[in-house]
């Protein structure tokens, strides 16, 4: 049976995009519930400005707290040199950057231009490596950006080679505004694929036009076998108010399993995971398969 | 580019689920409405019990007072032959018969056993023929069935053989209950195709755990290129309250058109269309292109 490793994004990309932050014993919980799910790779925290994202500022002490089977990885993000050290003093085991294929994103996300971005993330994976941290990359933006529309194929593939000769073990290609449609998203991993070995690529949708899992699939038919996700869809959409962001794990898991693939992850703790972090933030989970289950 | 035949469920398989029953001049404007926006096919009502389906209990009304330009039909539902007399005297251009793979759901959904249902279809159709108007089959539960669990594919291949040998001119495969996954619908379209030409068959996918665009997606990808859904997703669920129900026809003209693929509908228009009746039924749109676009 394939196996198919699920990075769960809840915990930093889901909550740093809800409104309601949460306490560090909360967000310990979480985590905790995650790993004995069975998820193998859990984000875990940023350290990143506590001014402009107040729902990471207590990272270090989350990472501290947490507990942490051998087996498991709790990646975080680290963007640059002084949230790299602060990462590595808090002990964490991976970190993450992330680069955008937009120039305008970039500029607005981070600050700073595509090229000044890899040059920061190569100091932080060169001083990851001394350290035996492992690196993680994300690219964002891959299918679309919100402020450019169309984004050059050829710049992802290409970012995405610098980060893999950096270090990274592995690149997540985000559809970071959901705009991807299937048989682009076809186009674009075999694209992909003829440069890049399939192995080294994670496929990560958002959901904000209902076509995640879709993409998901098609990914998979093309051999990717890593997904990102956030449990009960945490996150929503920054770019637009009520719609959906990251995919729902639970909606991701019920497809794998169901298709006879191998997450490693208990359907039925996961749900009630979603039940319960979605009541600490007061609203309905976002996944079809905890709202379809929670009615019985 | 390929043309993709898109049948609108909203006005019968969606309202009949909804609980607020909706005037017959509502249900005559959204038919309209889906008209202007590009629909060649659209199911227009159902002769039925009703008392069993208060909601439809005004089809024939409706068929006379929708304006029904040509190139477009309108299938409505005729379990039997009083029923296929009403919708004959009604001028409907296109009925449609519904089997079950599923014994026990065919017993609890329409009282009689499989063969009974078909001895009666075969009656319905056959008239239908006489009069020269079209029959359309639905085959429900063919991915599992909320009393019995499996479904047999040998039984959802050999009723699909029989009510196209009674001369239906395409029988759509509806995962009723929503619990197929992307690997186990196309198991089951590759055997049925190994014994049924693939463009006599229709896609009908449930969204209650959120697989209905993805199986879609591979559906299409085995050459399938007609596909059933409800504008705003319409319907809901009728075992499991809260749960999604029909895939929202938004988000699969967004998937399909996306991929540059044909619809032949405009999605701006369908997008109207679904607020509007969405806001008819006092309910938020179940679909994630319009829940996303609604915010902007």
């Amino acid at each position: 049976m394939d196996k198919i490793n699920l990075v769960e994004l809840g915990p930093r990309d889901g909550l740093q995009n809800e409104k309601l932050p949460l306490p560090v014993e909360t967000k310990v919980a979480l985590i905790n519930r995650l790993v004995d799910a069975g998820f193998k790779t859990i984000e875990a925290g940023a350290f990143v400005s506590p001014k402009k994202v107040p729902q990471m500022a207590n990272s270090g002490e989350v990472l501290a707290k947490i507990n942490r089977p051998k087996g498991v990885s709790f990646p975080v993000l680290a963007p640059n040199i002084q949230g790299y050290e602060a990462a590595k003093e808090s002990g964490a085991d991976t970190i993450a950057v992330f680069a955008s294929a937009s120039e305008t994103f970039s500029q607005r996300n981070i600050n700073c231009s595509i090229e000044e971005s890899m040059s920061r993330f190569k100091a932080v994976i060169d001083a990851a490596k001394k350290d035996g941290i492992r690196s993680r990359g994300y690219i964002s933006n891959v299918l679309g950006c919100p402020y450019e529309g169309k984004v050059s194929t050829s710049t992802v593939i290409e970012l995405t080679n610098k980060l893999l000769e950096m270090g990274c073990y592995e690149i997540s290609l985000c559809d970071t505004i959901g705009v991807g449609t299937p048989l682009k998203a076809r186009k674009l991993i075999r694209d992909v694929k003829s440069e890049i070995p399939v192995e080294k690529i994670a496929g990560h949708f958002h959901d904000t036009y209902g076509q995640a899992l879709a993409n998901s699939f098609i990914w998979l038919e093309e051999g990717v076998r890593t997904f990102d996700s956030s449990v009960s869809g945490l996150g929503g959409c920054p770019f637009a108010e009520g719609a959906s962001g990251n995919l729902a794990t639970e909606d991701l898991v019920y497809g794998l399993e169901g298709s006879g693939l191998d997450t490693s992850v208990n359907l039925e703790q996961l749900i009630e995971i979603s039940r319960w972090i979605s009541g600490e933030l007061n609203k309905q989970p976002a996944s079809h398969v905890t709202a379809a289950l929670q009615s019985r």
